[in-house]
């Protein structure tokens, strides 16, 4: 940032956040510290007061791109004092023993961190901000795009609030209400595609002294090929557990497991230590919702000079990839830097955002997708397994010129476009050394034999 | 169909059919001719009676798909007698003769037909249903998914209507009432995909003397690279000319057109002889408005037993292919057909529609986006125009087993993603036998310079 910012002047409107979620809280954090007034709007009751309902999952891989938007606002130290590190993903098979694959070098590890612990740390941030009101229980109704006045009901009075806004951040997730309004603006493109599987979050309580299960520094995965199920540590020494499977259809599927004995005779089956690990299994299985998987992808990010939005409200993405807070935390940082290079002029701003994200955000959603194969199927492939080794040793010799994809995404800032199209390149090359290796180990062995019959 | 068509009891709820246009009012002709009876309800009034503001394509091209299914309630030849043949695309270059491209054999045309007087046909024909009626100025305000019931407001009264089907069809083109509110449900699947290049409708005026002033027979080009005029004939000797070009940006673009003087200067200069027929052109320019192109894309296109969308409603597709009608009523056809499998039940019935339906949808979307560059570029490159003679030469010689795209698309009833998949092989064999050719006349070239040299 330039020593002559320009702060803007008091009297304008105050810039109105719509969503008190991760990526609007931490967003909120930002604005104030450029010395904008801020209000945030939430539809939901403060998490910090009344429980919140869930349907979202309860643990989250913090990594390099949130860790470093964290970093930006000054909240580095405190969050990763909340977080636990895994350092690979620990394969369990049906039978024999769970053996770990690291995620990168020894020194590189993504963090399991609960979402409401860092949601309700954002949220008390941005309070600490005289600058900085939040709203609850207010659900956006509607947006003036052109004129940028915000529309929220009273959840409890059923009054209705209009806020003028010198610039509307839509942060409000994947059904995002600013999103919908931009929607039905002319010429707006817009997808939402959901997956045919759906996730049912699960635990795994702690051992009689409060003690890990299992090993508490690792992803855990049971890859099934058409299913699978993970689990991520929590601080309390317990693990969020949840399974991916098919909604409905012939092999496993949600719809198939109608009672209680199927449900305790599929995990004994497909999960068996797991399974002995789970003694709320079933409850937990017909008490908690069927979570379901969408991407959206819409363009363009913003409308006019004063309206944006950011996170899942922009490019929602399956979890495969860990990134969908980390995308939308580095929204953040990306947005925060434009305002630095425009000098908060917010229209320009803006529509730098929607320029400079829309390829990164696209890149995300396809590697996420392509990630749930990846879990649930290649790492229990031994060739797999050897091409990812390889992989470490070239990165090992060749540190800036060969980075695994994972490495590039979850262990760096590089534009996530820019780490799929070098991993493209990267997987070409791989492919074609091994198959050169192989003609080369044929014909040495051709000629040794040749040799030898002389 | 079978001899024991098994038709309802009359105490079933009518069917509902959602839109009075071109697809709403040819299925309420298929269904009242099962022995259904058909409520239809048209937001906009009664075209036949009151002019009904445009914004859409004032002629279309009806071809083989259309054909079939106006033939399959009996109304081919009343249709056939409104139609302008056109046997080609006539190419306009800037300077020098048109010249033109035949869409097939001598015996194949495509056929301009107006869309209001086509339109009108089919409401009247199914109007003469005693069991068909409709109701204008009463738009789909909500539509109860599970139960099958549609909600209509009454324009003048703003009285609501409530109508209980037995089947609800959403035909109400690609802003559909009906499928917005399938959006909101689960796990929907929806894409809106927008060109950034729009539209304008112009006219070229009959002669003095009542006639055509270009070619009748034809459907006129003028391609342009980035943007490109067309023109299709109508009964009464005019031309409906729709130019297609970006909103913005750089180069050509509706945004640069501001004043009469360019617009004139911008016609004269790109489609000089297109200028000279255009009396009108400066008035016309700036009254008529300028469309957006979009593609729809969504899946499934029923809910349960009772609701199914088709039509622009389910595959809106942009119109460079002059497939959005024919798809339309092709989705007739194919529902007819599985009324029949299924016996009338409706819930079997709409289920595989999707099925059968989605993936054909999905590729004359494609196709028409592709057409766009073909129609504006491709037509006026010399190796395009070498390429489709020397499929014309194989189509002549071998017509079951090559057939260009462009035929498969518009003189037949293939399946559309049958037909994309023939063409690209055909596309790869057609290339490698040119290079073959390419190769082979090097090669006899370089033996007979060899020969001479001796």
């Amino acid at each position: 940032m330039s020593d002559v910012q320009a702060y803007p002047s008091s009297g304008e409107p105050p810039c109105v956040v719509v969503g008190a979620g991760l990526a609007g809280s931490l967003m909120a954090i930002y604005m104030a510290q450029r010395g904008h007034s801020v209000e945030v709007f939430e539809a939901r009751p403060d998490m910090r007061v009344r429980q919140v309902d869930g349907g979202r999952s309860i643990n989250l891989a913090l990594s390099t791109r949130g860790l470093t938007a964290l970093a930006g606002v000054g909240l580095e130290e405190q969050v990763r004092e909340m977080c636990i590190p895994m350092r690979g993903r620990m394969i369990h098979p049906v039978e024999g023993e769970p053996h770990l694959q690291p995620y990168g070098r020894a020194d590189q590890f993504i963090n399991s961190i609960s979402r409401q612990g860092l949601n309700e740390l954002l949220m008390t941030t941005a309070e600490a901000h005289e600058q900085v009101r939040f709203h609850f229980e207010k659900p956006c109704v509607d947006v003036d795009l052109d004129e940028g006045v915000a529309h929220f009901e009273d959840r409890i009075s059923r009054e209705r609030i209009a806020r003028e806004a010198s610039l509307v951040i839509g942060a409000d997730g994947a059904y995002s209400a600013v999103r919908q309004r931009l929607q039905r603006s002319g010429r707006y493109n817009y997808e939402q595609a959901y997956l045919t599987h759906g996730y049912k979050e699960l635990s795994i309580p702690a051992g009689p002294a409060g003690e890990f299960l299992m090993e508490k520094n690792a992803l855990h995965i049971w890859p099934r090929h058409d299913f699978m199920l993970i689990a991520l540590p929590n601080l309390d020494a317990t693990f969020t557990v949840t399974l991916f499977m098919a909604f409905e259809g012939e092999g496993a599927s949600f719809d198939a497991l109608k009672t209680r004995a199927e449900v305790d005779a599929f995990f004994r089956r497909e999960f068996p230590d797991a399974h002995a690990l789970m003694p709320t299994l079933t409850d937990d299985f017909f008490e908690n919702p069927t979570g379901s998987l969408v991407t959206i992808r819409c363009s363009p990010y913003h409308h006019g000079d004063r309206v944006m939005i950011l996170g899942d409200a922009a490019h929602a993405v399956v979890p495969f990839y860990g990134q969908g807070m980390n995308a939308a935390f580095e929204d953040c940082t990306v947005f925060n830097a434009l305002l630095d290079r425009e000098g908060d002029d917010f229209g320009r701003a803006v529509a730098a955002f929607t320029e400079e994200r829309k390829a990164d955000a696209d890149a995300i959603g396809h590697l996420a997708l392509y990630n749930y194969y990846e879990m649930r199927s290649a790492v229990a492939s031994p060739y797999f397994v050897f091409r990812k080794r390889i992989e470490r040793v070239l990165h090992r010799f060749f540190p800036a010129w060969w980075i695994p994809l994972y490495s590039m995404v979850t262990f760096s800032t590089m534009p996530y476009a820019e780490a799929r199209a070098r991993a493209a390149r990267q997987d070409r090359m791989l492919t074609v050394g091994l198959i050169a290796a192989v003609v080369l180990m044929g014909l040495m062995m051709l000629a040794l034999l040749v040799a030898l019959s002389r």
